[in-house]
């Protein structure tokens, strides 16, 4: 079956950056703007994302008006600071103005307070207070996510008398899949799902035909919670309710789809030690600077290795063979530990690990590790002896690799366990931790035991 | 604000383990049962991955008819298979009686051909039909992920029509957002959204109020590609067509929310070598197999280290500190390259890496890396002189440094996009070839530079 390109297909293709740019070069103002006005803000967005810096500034100053606001939500903060940054005071609090709050919420809370400020007064008195209620939640939380505008209904109105409210209200707000039904002090009662409404009899009761199991959260309750029940109910939207069940707002699916994103997103860009929202074409000194941190982190733990392989000297003065060799157990190690570290850490996101199966799944990686390291150790036995003619060469290192995939494996699994215990995202550094104990432990066992046995 | 817990949040707690465990133990098997018909069935399908894989087998026998087919569609494969592998056959084909076709598709893929065709002569022809249709689109694509429970309308009806039409079809597919307009031929005309439909005038012609310009995608259209769209378009369903323009079905968020949490899943098992769909709880010996693999490569790339090494035995035979030190240099190498690759991989996947920004890319990693060699070459040569009083020795670390992060900032870059450019997934191998080759660098600028210079 052959692929038919539609139009909706070619923006989404990474050669847009190819087209624009000599575009921008050439200064094909009238061209760039006109084909910017048929992308989508998010689209725009990649775009400005995926363009180094000179060329940032300049495409968002063709950027056709009305686009600017909804366009700067979609960016991640370091990108949208470098280009709020570059903009007038009265530029930014016009486009403010443009803004929906839930949107406006994300860009304030990341600007300077003077900008923002200036904003919040800008605003009508209206706006400045659904502002100040969206900013007043916790980031991360339901209450943060969640959009005020949303319909109720009572109990005892008909289907007919609600779709006549709904010809009234039109359009409603985007992404309604359910209507709200409260009583009259606003308390959450159920929800009305548009699918029903269209399906069922103008003369039908709301209260008759409302749903009234439907799962709440509450504003304090964690994004991340919110998302997995997303995930596993396959949910369109979620009312938010508060302490005494008193309606919100919703949360749609939509925000939370823009959640599971830039989790993953968070995670992946952990796992290699960077910061979230890291700008492609961050500057290079603000850039160079974040990511020294990570390598003076890494500086302080390979010291500490090259420490511990320094008490060695004499083996090593001794057997120039150790130091040819002593890396294989060492990096044998990382790579067994980082398996089960991997897969810890993804069973703790997913809430499968508790104090009950903790012992199964270490008892099982403990196997795993002794197993793949018996296995290796005969292969890196094998060769060693090949390529040193030595038998106690060849049998310390076999061991010492059975001892550092053990050890490998077991803290695979407590050192994330125990760092989530504390509070800490295991995501971030069990990594650095991990490999600072395969490096130690696969040096101390092998030129310690070499240090016994061959000396 | 305290945080009320509510009846929602307790499955998702991971603690529902350290509840069933206690009393799949006591053999409590009516609570059990009562307590998992109260959960949804992607709360089983969780709860079921994180038991050990005696009592898995235990709690599959209790889990109340009718929930088994739902929740095997929302396990993950490996732990899927284990389950059915130990069920009879003929208690596998009543199950998947009672599947939806496009869960059914998916269970029927990763069987044993044995299993799978006697599932498949066991449906009534009308479900044989559209499973053998959903079974004929590649895996990955727009066709399979689409559900064909779509309804249509034509253009020339007024609303009123198409609300008594839904009255008689209720209950409405699940997850219904949006009708689909079509003509005569089941060619795509537009889509009608239910929050139009209740808000429009009863008399509006159903072609004056559809979406005419709404996205597609056909049948072939890669599963990734749709994701975008919908994050990027903030959708809720997507009509899927043929070549010619002929409506095939639809795709809801709930799907792509799944196809989202996947691709997520399996970069973050693939960052620490491991395949898809890895069960906590796997066999022990196919567990070791799998993971063999990679530390068996791993093996090879850290021989060939080795042997670089032990190209200098002359040197490190002559001046011990080279042993002790050399693990620094690869292992700043060694981070400063991952974090490179993270960002270029993240690049590559969101499409914003092409022909004309990677020189920009390029040469910013460049600078990066030169700022962090140079800063790190500073402290890493004081810290050597006061270790080892030696200025030889720290001058030529620094320099060592300095060329393997510079090396390593360029292969970051280099090393996905040729992987990607020859349709290799970046993110299984790009980690393995990068320290191959920060190892390689590292250790050979330190002992080179050390035999030029101080032998």
């Amino acid at each position: 079956m052959t692929h038919i390109p539609q139009e909706s297909k070619e923006p989404v293709d990474g050669n847009l950056v190819d087209f624009i740019i000599p575009l921008l070069i050439a200064d094909e103002e009238t061209i760039i703007s006109d084909y910017l006005g048929q992308l989508h803000s998010a689209e725009i967005a990649n775009l400005l994302s995926a363009l180094p810096r000179e060329y940032r500034q300049h495409l968002w100053k063709l950027l056709p008006i009305g686009l600017e606001g909804e366009t700067l939500s979609y960016l991640g903060e370091e990108v949208r600071n470098g280009i709020i940054g570059k903009m007038e005071d009265a530029d930014v609090i016009a486009v403010a103005e443009t803004m929906n709050i839930d949107g406006l919420a994300d860009v304030v809370d990341g600007l300077p307070d003077r900008i923002s400020d200036e904003i919040i007064e800008s605003l009508d008195d209206d706006r400045r207070q659904r502002l100040e209620v969206s900013l007043s939640y916790l980031e991360g939380t339901a209450g943060r996510l969640m959009s005020t505008d949303v319909i109720s209904v009572r109990v005892n109105v008909t289907i007919a008398v609600v779709l006549r409210y709904l010809r009234y209200l039109k359009p409603l707000p985007p992404h309604t899949d359910a209507l709200m039904v409260t009583n009259e002090h606003g308390d959450f009662l159920g929800k009305l799902k548009l699918d029903v409404i269209v399906s069922e009899h103008p003369s039908s009761l709301v209260g008759d035909i409302m749903q009234e199991d439907a799962v709440t959260v509450t504003d304090a309750t964690n994004e991340h919670d919110v998302t997995q029940l997303f995930e596993q109910r396959g949910l369109l939207s979620i009312p938010v309710i508060d302490e005494v069940g008193k309606l919100l707002g919703r949360i749609t699916v939509d925000n939370v789809v823009g959640v599971i994103v830039a989790e993953a997103d968070k995670a992946l860009l952990a796992s290699g030690g960077l910061s979230e929202d890291e700008d492609l074409f961050a500057a290079i000194l603000p850039s160079a600077k974040r990511r020294g941190i990570w390598l003076g982190i890494n500086l302080v733990t390979v010291f500490m290795a090259a420490w511990i392989i320094g008490r060695f000297e004499e083996a090593l003065d001794k057997i120039v063979a150790l130091a040819v060799l002593m890396p294989i157990v060492a990096s044998m190690g990382g790579i067994a530990g980082s398996q089960t570290l991997t897969l810890t850490i993804r069973g703790l996101a997913l809430g499968q690990i508790s104090n009950t199966n903790l012992r199964w799944l270490g008892n099982k990686e403990l196997a795993v590790g002794f197993l793949n390291g018996c296995a290796w150790a005969v292969v890196v036995a094998i060769v060693t002896f090949a390529w040193f003619q030595d038998i106690g060469i060849a049998l310390i290192i076999a061991a010492a690799m059975m001892l550092n995939l053990v050890a490998a494996s077991l803290s695979g699994v407590l050192i994330p366990v125990i760092l989530s215990r504390r509070g800490i995202d295991p995501a971030l550094s069990g990594a650095v931790i991990l490999t600072t104990i395969t490096d130690i432990v696969g040096f101390l066992s092998f030129l310690g035991l070499a240090t016994i046995f061959l000396l």
